[in-house]
């Protein structure tokens, strides 16, 4: 390999010219080995953010970042693979109910997650709360699993795209998480390695969302559509709303309460309606035509419940046993009759969040039982008094921050506000 | 002083935001204590340079260099001060001649310099070809000779602005060297540290100057004459073309030479022009009213060679001294019969470095008789075979290197170019 001149990369991306392939090769390779240093890799990310790449040079940076580590093979199985990203939400424990709804539907699911940081939950986190339940599997375990119960979620070992990781870490410090062709390739790296054969992307926009707008999340979502299917990997994209929290629950144990509910044919709509979309999109992208009703069917009659019970059990979980609760609660009533009109999703991560259900650093624990419970659907009537939320904590002491972040984060009005869609749009590959 | 986030300032001012007094304040100091990281400042340093800053902006910005360090006082000397400070081109000796020029009439020149890195060479460097000349004085070695000759040009001491010290190694390595905010506060916190009470600042722009463009440079020009003004430095700028070298030498010895040509009344007239009218506006924004006939008078009458002798024999130069020639040389000659044209300033400057004259490194030691050599200026005529220029060097093998540079740097036409100024435009304070 030729040897680059860090400055001159980051010279050019700041002078708004491409970068050459080689260059990409080199700069991710030299970074990962420490010879370009922390300090030019942040001013050539901030020059990214500012100025942007090309559709090649995104796919070259994610190629690079791919390269950096090693690749897994789902090849050898007998059905084929279908994953789904999510670009985190207030109250998305969608993965719990989806991953064995499409199994069920001899399409393997592997589920590669990570843990919580800041407002939006970590699935892992959520799963930590099921008695015994492990997130660790060697590669062998997880390949064993998704042949016999056809779904697993489970920690993403180091070995996929580690420049991704190293890189990932600087951003944060360094005020470059929100560069679109960083947040894609970050995304799509970790995709792409770990071999999946069909992925759908839920792509979520509003206040809760690290998307605020339809323009950057639609922005988002066509790049990463464009590098998987520039990989070879079917690729399609939901945007959905998350200007309210999805659900009725924000928290680790009580996000999967609310899973098996709906894996019980229960649950808030918005939950299942999402479930049914993202399920229908990735059997569609794996070749499967199961359909939306056949889909909904698996959830009433325990077909997805029954995989649920072995994904969990696979992984020393027991699916009998009783979940966490918190030591104290706290109940917040309406103070006027109407219809509730909004609930702020960042808000409610925020409380959720601030009450112990996720953490400040890496390193901090989770309260199993700690987060945010709503009573009460935005869009239905209220009465003065009745209970709206309820937060849960093993430690009380931080009910008040909590309550500071639900201030004037939810209003009550006269009118019944308008009907709220989910899925808001849908990107598939150019051509497609 | 409270703690701020330095991933908030990062973000304020990607999104293209202005940064508060505090922040400004507390990021410059943090940096300086280490509590602010390598790669945080870099990515803040390229989200200016992209985005730019406001005057408040960089005026807080260079007042928090200043407060990093001490500041001089030259309120006690018995005449006014006033500095010059060049952004630096090829053949620039200016200083030389200068500062003895201004002392000849009651105002006190303090020249703090430094050493060249690249193709413009250091006023340091020069001076340090005269047979025992000291660089390096004490506070109170400078100030009193300021009192008794009126001049002097010294290495500035490691006091004086040290946040703009470790932030100007940054971004030298991090593509972040060309943000017309940082430059301007680098050169002004010192300047303003230093206490001079008048400034005159020659911002260069051409292929030898690291401003390329008018418009670049007038906008640098600009910053730093309201940064002066605001500091209440009385503070003035011409824009100086450096397309092609200043004078007829690049060079250590070989500018020292020229210069004392310029102080016996002889010298290229470019140098002896541009010295009169960086003399004028330096008399004049100190206060006194001399007058370029009279500036012009103090050159061939020997006054201000008097001063130069008394500078350079405070220093322990010895000014009658032999000074020191470069072991080989090289002659290169017309190809035809002609004007000669253009001799582009950047390619003599990279000539010049390359024969020794400058450092890659800033440990590197210079060649004392290193450099190139014009026997004709642009715009003169030349025939065929006569000699253009002189290369000068210790180490002959750098002679093939120093002609690649110069190769199509220098053009011989049939018709007499147009006539070249050196001062192409004067920026004064706003409202003055």
């Amino acid at each position: 390999m030729t040897e680059h001149d860090a400055v001159d990369i980051i010279r050019t991306k700041r002078d708004r010219g491409e970068l050459m392939p080689e260059q990409i090769d080199w700069v991710i390779d030299a970074y990962t080995r420490g010879v370009v240093a922390d300090e030019q890799m942040s001013s050539l990310a901030m020059a990214i953010l500012l100025n942007g790449m090309t559709r090649p040079e995104i796919a070259r940076w994610t190629a690079a970042m791919i390269a950096s580590g090693e690749r897994m093979d789902f090849s050898g199985l007998s059905r084929p693979t279908s994953d789904k990203h999510s670009t985190g939400g207030v109250g998305d424990k969608i993965t719990l109910p989806l991953a064995p709804l499409v199994a069920v539907f001899d399409v393997a699911v592997p589920q590669l997650s990570g843990r919580g940081l800041g407002h939006t939950g970590g699935t892992l986190d959520k799963l930590e709360s099921i008695p015994g339940w492990q997130a660790d599997l060697t590669n062998d375990a997880m390949l064993a699993q998704l042949e016999d119960v056809g779904a697993v979620i489970c920690a993403a070992g180091a070995g996929l795209a580690p420049a991704d990781k190293k890189l990932y870490a600087l951003r944060d410090v360094t005020g470059t998480v929100e560069a679109i062709p960083l947040i894609a390739s970050s995304i799509m790296s970790k995709k792409i390695a770990e071999g999946t054969g069909a992925l759908v992307l839920d792509v979520k926009v509003g206040s809760g969302a690290f998307m605020k707008t339809r323009e950057d999340a639609s922005e988002l979502a066509r790049t990463m559509v464009d590098l998987g299917t520039d990989a070879g990997v079917n690729t399609v994209a939901l945007i959905t709303d998350m200007s309210v929290p999805l659900g009725l629950t924000a928290g680790n144990a009580l996000e999967v309460r609310e899973s098996v509910e709906v894996l019980s044919g229960g649950g808030p709509q918005d939950v299942v309606d999402l479930t049914v979309a993202l399920a229908d999109e990735m059997t569609r992208a794996a070749g499967q035509e199961v359909g939306a009703d056949e889909l909904r069917a698996a959830l009433s009659d325990g077909r997805a419940m029954d995989v649920w019970r072995r994904m969990i059990s696979a992984q020393g979980g027991d699916p009998d046993a009783d979940l966490p609760t918190a030591a104290e609660t706290e109940t917040i009533t309406a103070d006027a009759d109407g219809h509730l009109e909004h609930v702020d999703a960042l808000a409610v991560g925020v409380a959720a969040w601030r009450l112990g259900a996720g953490r400040a650093r890496k390193e901090d624990p989770v309260q199993a039982g700690a987060g945010v419970e709503l009573h009460v659907r935005p869009g239905e009537r209220v009465s003065a008094g009745q209970p709206l939320m309820t937060l849960h904590t093993d430690t009380p002491e931080r009910f008040a921050r909590a309550q500071e972040s639900l201030e004037g984060a939810w209003r009550i009005s006269e009118q019944a506000p308008a009907a709220r869609e989910v899925v808001l749009d849908r990107i598939t590959a150019r051509g497609a």
